[in-house]
């Protein structure tokens, strides 16, 4: 007799997800099965109940598919050949699929493996359900971690700490770095930048709860959202010399423009934020001189692991807000209308 | 009695350059005197002509200069404690303005120095004269190397040069690198790529001569110019992968477009190219994933010496089109009909 | 019924190898069962008939077990889940065991994951055989290229591989590279150095056909062996600079320490081979000031992708002999006494 | 009229410094007098006593001399063409002689510049005066940092910060760093270790008063000296996989043979400590796999810009015991004696 398990998922194309009742997978070989403690929900979940059946299949995506690409929990069962850890065990998911044998996953690159445009919660299971099956090398062990806490730290957290990553070798001692929208990605990145960096933080957020937030959690300087004097203001605070790095989790022409004017010669400007925005001008003149200008999307399972570590250490806090399974529907609406507090998870056990 | 020497100079805001008689200068403590043997003309002499006394003063230009910022020749005289050099030694030019002291010059990022906006040639007395003043700091010993030919490997060969070690660690190899625009520059990144990478090189030019001398120097591909197929085209070469780096020594808003499509994950769009082009779309799905754009003026001191280096040991070209002191006004009039073949090189001893 | 194959096996510790018959092994789910159409033989092999039981169980190593960790051979059967790959297709095998999963591994640092203390060849079952099995992820795809030669691309060639990769970044265009000892290993170095870089190449072997190998293929220079003069002899062709990188594919006393003191400041010396030499006087003074000093054993699998790309171009040879199935003691043999000539290849097909 | 100040000097080799009065030095062309407010000594100042005369002159040293290459002040007095300063401004002074032009200064690399066998206070007039001349490249603007106690940080500081940014690529989040030799500069590195990284800094050092400091200036764990147990402890505390890097400020056979031991497969193990001592061991097996083994001698100017700019940032403390003119004597006894506490500074104004 099959067991059977409460899953919130996508059912059809363009339409809401739902709570359901599927059965309980079964690991296969290489596989495990993980009792899920907690699942963090994403701004992008949002987006998928829009996305048409051409696009998603376009993606590889299978309908119908558990949601939920933050999740955390303990080991229930271990298929034949996943070793070197146990029943119990707590560990986070790598949610995004990497073949672990290209080009780019044998470099440790698997946020560009081509099989990444599906992932558990995206046109697979994910975790929004009591159990999520997953390949071992998927599996991030949390220690003493909370599991119902630390799914957020895989996705929100490690694309953060990604784009911090990819700034580290441009920022100097006594130098500055900024961060433009202090949400949840860019709270982890104001966190990362002050262990990692003896640079000089910038938070910049319309929000006035953000940039007190962004100032708790050890923002040097706080400025109240990108406008005409921005770049001015960033300049007097880097005494006219311009930032080491910009990362910008909004991505508007207004905060690319402002970022890409405030990076000193040889500096960084990183691209998180989704929103759309490019550079109407000439890019000569404008890019920082000498300086990279990158974006990405995801984060590799070493980004994860790191940010597990730095959790693990006690160097950066994660502040979530909790649900139960039957007020998901709640907390997606609440993320929709940006009245959370911290990011959503849903506990389930 | 003072010696007197011919000088090719500006002598007036926005008018054209032209001969003139002009004493020799000596040099002071720190400085060296060199006897010019050759001086190479570049597309930027001719936009000088053209900027307003507002904005050469805002660069911190003095009027009159001599033009010439791709000099090389032999010492005639040492200014007192300028050691390490001796009279009638072969030496290139540095002709970049960088103090040797600030956060950029002691870190080798001498290209980025805010004193840069003046150099030899642009705003302080240049090479297109019988004798220029250097800083001990600016010379590169040419060893056998003919200075006659040898002043454009410090500007359009450090430039060059400049923009494929950026590219480096991110050209794996069996991979593929890309130079759009295959002219003077460009002639030279194609020769730095095959002799520093093992990647295959694509050289895109609308030009049937510039693509047959990119072939005779190493290019392993000649595509004609950037257009709708550019990106298709370049796609079938690197087998759908994408290039690992993209130079773009034109820079129009096609040749962005078309570049930055045709790299890989992880890969390098390097702008080199002043024409101005920008990228219209957003970026965030437009920007290589997960890889690096850059774009800079100039070159380090340590860009010249290598690419001095390389041309020592015979491993690069360096085609040029020579002119006596007299025929300098034909030699800016063929390089502004884009009528010369090679750089045109106005030989003074 | 089960089909049998020949595989030239280690059957008892300490005692030598032999040819036997044994069951072709089935792939189970995201194995990959290969035709073998050649295996190198290393001088590794030799020394696995030496190491007692406690040491071989110690490493993890179970008894018997196929010899051979330099194979290439043909898809001959896919298990579940193995995708990506098709049967007949070229394959070289990746011998060293890597998790996949571990904190090496998910950067690509898989040759310091802590299972590669086994692999296909020593202490599981290797190549010398009709067939072997591997997992997918250390499947190397060869194109075109002749799966009966590959092999020693994927141990020999990826090892002076990583050496190579390792000193890159210290070895400057105009340079000098040294390679010591021009065997199997260091002929790849010979060929690595000058694809990847545009420094002078210098062999040193007591050999002189090695020497003439070791021009043949690109050495710029070619010394006899290391002796007392060695050291003032890479002074003098560096023009008393030292040299850039310094590989020792020997490593006895002797060469370290000429070694050590041939390289300039900021430069790096490599081991790796593993004669068991080291340095005798005080580091401080000893070792390359500001440089690099490394040491490893293996490669990663992109390294072995990486020479594999540089071998499907044409860019590097790979000098094979040919033995057949019947004549690997023979094989083995001339390895021990040291009279083959290029890598000996079993060939199976 | 010549003014007159004091100067501790060496006059004659072998023989003990001595307090005389010598002339106030002018500033050439480009050259700086800077009124020295403090200097540092350094334990190497003790051995300079013992150089004999051929010794000296191989690498270039004058006698007399002054010592004293810890040194900062305020300028006094600018030479002809010494811009971008003002007299008053406090600064501290780059001691080693370094030319500016060579391929190691035109790249950062200033440490290893082969005029850098002389330095103010080894070979040329030091700080340890009431003047003392600089070029303007030697000269590192503090803000309102206080010169009489800055000096160290260009010399004890510096050289940490070195060790220490050489290691940084190496340490992971949530990994360890050890510093062997907690004194004047080990207690530096302790410092940049928690401000650069998220690693856990693990001090060593036989002293328990040292071992306290650096507890409290940030070592998570400090262990009694390098005995026959501390691998093990090591090993413990990093759940068996060694430490990230091992700086070791002391350099005998023990902290060597114990340092490398430690460090994990890829890991640093950085050589400051000029005790003299190696490995007598193999290297192959001993040196940590696949990671990085250094060495060097002082720092770069940039590494001491950025030591100053986290001193001014309040982000380090220097522990210095003051001293006046008189009392040099008295310092270098107590130096040589190990009972200060903290940097002797002798304070001039």
């Amino acid at each position: 007799m099959t067991e059977t398990m409460r899953a919130y998922r996508m059912t059809e194309w363009t339409a809401p997800p739902r709570a359901v009742e599927v059965d309980v997978p079964s690991p296969g070989p290489g596989q495990v099965l993980v009792r899920v403690a907690g699942c963090g929900l994403c701004r992008s979940d949002l987006t998928m109940r829009q996305i048409p059946r051409v696009a998603g299949e376009r993606l590889g995506w299978a309908m119908p598919f558990t949601l939920g690409h933050e999740t955390a929990g303990r080991i229930a069962a271990l298929g034949a050949g996943a070793g070197g850890l146990s029943e119990g065990d707590a560990v986070a998911l790598v949610s995004a699929t990497s073949c672990g044998s290209c080009w780019f996953c044998v470099r440790g690159l698997d946020n560009s493996c081509p099989q990444g445009t599906t992932g558990r919660g995206y046109g697979r299971d994910g975790g929004l359900a009591d159990y999520v099956l997953a390949d071992r090398r998927a599996l991030l062990p949390l220690g003493s971690l909370d599991p119902r806490h630390a799914g957020p730290l895989t996705d929100a957290g490690a694309t953060a700490y990604h784009a911090v990553r990819r700034a580290l070798p441009r920022i100097a001692p006594g130098g500055t770095a900024v961060v433009l929208g202090a949400g949840g990605l860019g709270a982890f990145a104001v966190q990362f930048l002050r262990v990692l960096t003896a640079a000089r933080v910038v938070a910049v957020d319309p929000s006035e709860d953000r940039l007190a937030y962004a100032r708790a959690i050890g923002a040097h300087e706080a400025l109240p959202g990108v406008d005409g004097s921005t770049v001015g203001q960033l300049r007097r605070l880097t005494e006219r010399r311009g930032a080491d790095a910009v990362l910008d989790f909004v991505g508007t022409d207004a905060t690319i423009a402002a970022g890409v004017a405030s990076v000193r010669p040889g500096g960084a400007f990183g691209l998180v934020g989704s929103a759309g925005g490019g550079l109407a001008t000439g890019w000569f003149g404008a890019l920082p001189r000498d300086g990279e200008v990158y974006t990405f999307q995801g984060a590799s399972i070493a980004d994860a692991q790191e940010v597990i570590g730095l959790a693990g250490a006690g160097l950066i806090q994660n502040e979530v807000e909790e649900f139960s399974f039957d007020r998901a529907g709640d907390a997606y609406a609440g993320l929709a209308a940006g009245t959370l507090k911290g990011r959503a998870v849903v506990v389930l056990d």
